[in-house]
């Protein structure tokens, strides 16, 4: 059964003036996740954030600015702009929203020129890819507007595709527990202490998100064979020090291939061990103050395939 | 100006009861091709072969079998299943019909699975994908009738994606002539002999059909930038001996990646110097007799890019 893992996402910052966005409450968030054809499946709370897990992904909301990641078919350029609507153009401080290469492209609502336009209509902003277009890339579009990101403002995803068969099978067992995905991951080892709220899907596929202070991390998997997927996204700041986070999921997860996505990080500079190759790398540093990195790496494989059949 | 350069592909050999499919004449051929929303743009002929330029891309008729090719957003399925219509199912000895990974595969009329679907309301067949779903792939779909392709019944494909800037410069001046593009590469050394029929697009691109006895070889150019692509096809044999055809391409173009295809060829033991390295590779003898190959080759290069700027 395919299913498409690739998350769209959006990050919004408002301004202090429009208010706290928590206290908007789960009602409202409710709204804005079902205008993307996603629900609301449980939350957790701590003293910064409210940390919303969906049926297609996850949304977390901080006093001033927000994430929402959605997977699937979901349409969540909708949800991006009944937020403009409600939010009004003029307390936006910082609007950023990404696509990337999608398994299957044609199955999806629209695509991310499409969904360009559709913000396009309602405030300024400019497109871009990273990466090669008929290979592994991230599209960004952010308002144009002045905006100067801070510089421990920092974001690092991990998208991971061709999960090792063992994982595959471990992932795709029928009955899999949270605890007993959990364990998988080994997540207490590499982030101790933050509180966790998951769930596994039926028939396949595992949401977490956690959060702990300020900081937050969140993990989609879509093991089936024919589309694996699994992301990672954290604010943890990723540095030489803490580069060993991503590669434990690489120890653990062993993909054939992943990219990194970094804002005010790095995707280039960290060694993921003579098994990982880069493949390409590309860096920019936005006008709205993010210097992102964005890299894509393989595992160098001399073995011949046989064919994938439908 | 975005150009989905990236072929659809059929070949289609008929049994020799149905008669010489030459004799169906170009008027026959003028409503397949509008079929795909295409039109003819030229002929030339030889004892074994019509070959027709087309509007998008390239039509090669022998008394037996068919070759075609279309690109942008043709609908290449309904050329097929007007074929079908026409020639009988019971006619057909073998049907194979191949997508690649498209640039903007939302942009297309109907995705890979939709076609199969398709083809599978009128024909038995089997599906399947050599590569990666989230990179450089190719998805055969074939008649599951019983069939034996003869062993020197060979194809081979080469796509070549990111030309230089050098070639992308050249390929996209204004006024480029047909002379110009042909000795640009310098088709009479490596490839002797062949009448030739091309035409160059307005504002880009360049198409190209020769033929020499029952030998064919086509190239079709798509030099923009943001979407460079250019596809070489031939039945010659590419041998080891022959290699420096396909070597000759990478030469010229300098491309940052490629794919080879290869129908009773070799798409992974060829030698294409230090520059490239193979990242996937799959192979499979098809229960109709043909053993494909697919390689998909990158240049190693260890710049940071910039992004594409929309």
């Amino acid at each position: 059964m395919f299913f498409e893992g690739a998350e769209k996402k959006v990050e919004i910052v408002v301004s202090k003036g429009m208010g706290n966005l928590r206290e908007l409450g789960q009602g409202y968030w409710a709204e804005v996740v079902s205008a993307c054809e996603a629900t609301i499946l449980s939350k957790i709370s701590n003293q910064y954030c409210d940390a919303y897990l969906l049926s297609e992904s996850s949304l977390f909301v901080w006093d001033h600015y927000l994430l929402m990641l959605t997977c699937g078919q979901t349409r969540l350029v909708r949800s991006v702009c009944k937020m403009i609507d409600d939010f009004k153009a003029e307390n936006l401080e910082s609007l950023i929203f990404q696509r990337k290469n999608e398994y299957r492209a044609k199955e999806q609502h629209s695509s991310f020129l499409e969904d360009v336009e559709t913000l396009k209509s309602k405030v300024d902003g400019r497109a871009m890819r990273f990466g090669k277009i008929h290979s592994h890339h991230n599209l960004i579009f952010h308002l144009s507007k002045k905006y100067a990101a801070e510089s421990d403002d920092k974001t690092t995803e991990m998208l991971m595709y061709d999960i090792s068969a063992e994982t595959g099978k471990f992932l795709t067992a029928e009955g899999n527990s949270v605890e007993r995905v959990r364990d998988f991951f080994c997540l207490d080892k590499v982030l101790p202490g933050f509180e966790i709220d998951d769930f596994v899907f039926k028939p396949y596929g595992y949401s977490l998100n956690a959060i702990k202070d300020d900081k937050y991390y969140t993990i989609h998997v879509t093991p089936q064979e024919g589309c694996p997927y699994i992301s990672f996204e954290t604010n943890i700041h990723i540095t030489n020090e803490k580069q060993g986070i991503l590669k434990h999921f690489l120890e653990v997860l062993k993909p054939a291939s992943f990219d990194v996505i970094a804002f005010n990080g790095s995707a280039t500079q960290f060694d993921f061990g003579a098994n990982y190759s880069r493949r390409t790398a590309s860096r920019e540093k936005l006008s709205i103050g993010y210097n992102v990195e964005f890299g894509y790496y393989f595992k160098e494989d001399p073995q011949i395939e046989k064919p994938f059949y439908f």
